[in-house]
C-alpha cells in the first residue's frame, strides 16, 4: 500500500513538473514572439532607415531567437513589423517588386511557401542577375517568379497578404532601404486601396506567363 | 427721338452679343476644363504606364489646350489625374521625389509657385543632374530645393497637396514612369496615412536644410 502511495505521489510530482515546464516553455515563446501575436491597426506608415536591423528570428521564429549574442535588434521598428505581415500570412502573399535582394526577407517568403501558403512573385529582368539577387533562391524553393523581360521597369514595390493587407510604397526589398535610404511602406486593408492591388497582380502575372509570351 | 430710339437699340443688341460671347466663352472653358474641376475621391489609385501622354493645357490650363492639332490625349488617364491634384493646390505643395525629370510635372509646381501656392522639394543629389533634371528649373524660379547629399537615397517619391492630399506610390515623375513602366500612385485623404508624411516632409525638409550641415 505504501508503495502505492509512493509512486502515486511520484507520479503527480512528475506531472506536475512536466506542467510547469510546459508552461514556462508556452511563456517564453509567447514573449519571444509578440511581433508575430500582434493586433494589426487597420493602416500603418513604416519609415526606413531603421537604425538597427531587427532579429529575424526574434521576430518570426516559433522559439524566438536561441543566439545568446545576437547582434541584432529584439527591439521593434520598421522592418520587425514588416516581418510580422509577412510571416502573418496563411493562405497567400503576391509579391510584386522591383529589387529583391534581402536575405532575410527572401527567407520568409521561402519559409511560408514551405509551410503550404501560396507565394508568387513578379519582378524586373533588370534587377534579377544584380548581386545579391534572390531570385534564384526563391525558383530554388519552388516560387514561382515571373519576369517583365521588356525594356522597361516592373517598377512597382508591394505585396499582397492573403488579399487583405496590402504593403506598398517606395522600399525595395534591399538591405540599402533597410539601414541607408529613406524610404516609406504604407500597410493597409482598406479594401478601396487593396482591390485595385489585387487586380494588378493578376494581370501583371498573366502579362508575365512565359507561356503567354 | 428716332436717333434716340436706334441708339438704344444699338446698345442693347451689343449688350445681347456681348452677353452671348462671354456665355459662349464660359461654356467652352467649363467644358474644356473639367479635370480640374472634377471632384476628388476620398481615396484613388493610378496605374501607370498610361497608353498615350495627357495633354498637360488641356488638363490644367484656364482656357485648355489651344492646339487644334494637338498630339496629346485629352482624355482622362493617370497622368490627367495626377495633373488635376497638382493644380487643385491652394495653399501648398511639398514634393520629396527621387528623381523629377518630367518637365510637364515641374512646369505645373511652377506654374503654383507663381500663383501664390507655398511649393517645397526634398530630392536626392545622385539625380541633380541627370539629363532632363528639372531640379534648375524649379530653383531659377524661386522653388526652394533641399538636397539629401548623403551616399544613400533620399528614395521617396511623394507630394502632400495643401496638407491634405498625399500622393504616394513607385512613380517618379519621370516620362519612363508615365509611358512605359510599370508603376502606381495612391492618392489619399485619410488622415491616418496623410499626418504620418507630413511630418516625415518636416523631418527631412529640416534634416536636408544646408544651413544646419
Amino acid at each position: 500500500m505504501s508503495t502505492f502511495i509512493l509512486r502515486s505521489g511520484v507520479l503527480i510530482l512528475s506531472f506536475g513538473i512536466a506542467s510547469e515546464i510546459v508552461y514556462q516553455i508556452y511563456k517564453k515563446v509567447k514573449s519571444r514572439n509578440n511581433g508575430n501575436r500582434r493586433k494589426f491597426p487597420k493602416t500603418e506608415v513604416l519609415f526606413f532607415p531603421d537604425e538597427t536591423v531587427a532579429c529575424k528570428a526574434y521576430f518570426t521564429d516559433d522559439y524566438g531567437c536561441k543566439n545568446s549574442n545576437c547582434r541584432f535588434s529584439h527591439e521593434e521598428n520598421s522592418l520587425s513589423k514588416l516581418f510580422t505581415y509577412l510571416i502573418s500570412a496563411r493562405i497567400s502573399i503576391d509579391v510584386c517588386v522591383f529589387v529583391i535582394t534581402c536575405s532575410d526577407l527572401a527567407d520568409l517568403l521561402v519559409k511560408s511557401h514551405k509551410k503550404g501558403v501560396v507565394v508568387r512573385v513578379v519582378t524586373d529582368n533588370e534587377q534579377v542577375d544584380v548581386p545579391g539577387s534572390q531570385i534564384w533562391k526563391l525558383r530554388k524553393a519552388g516560387i514561382p517568379v515571373r519576369i517583365d523581360n521588356s525594356s522597361f521597369f516592373m517598377h512597382h514595390k508591394f505585396a499582397i497578404i492573403d488579399q487583405e493587407h496590402l504593403i506598398n510604397g517606395s522600399f525595395n526589398w534591399t538591405q540599402k532601404a533597410i539601414t541607408g535610404n529613406q524610404e516609406n511602406i504604407l500597410i493597409t486593408n482598406n479594401e478601396d486601396i487593396v482591390l485595385p492591388f489585387i487586380s494588378e497582380f493578376e494581370k501583371l502575372w498573366l502579362k508575365f506567363d512565359p507561356n503567354q509570351n
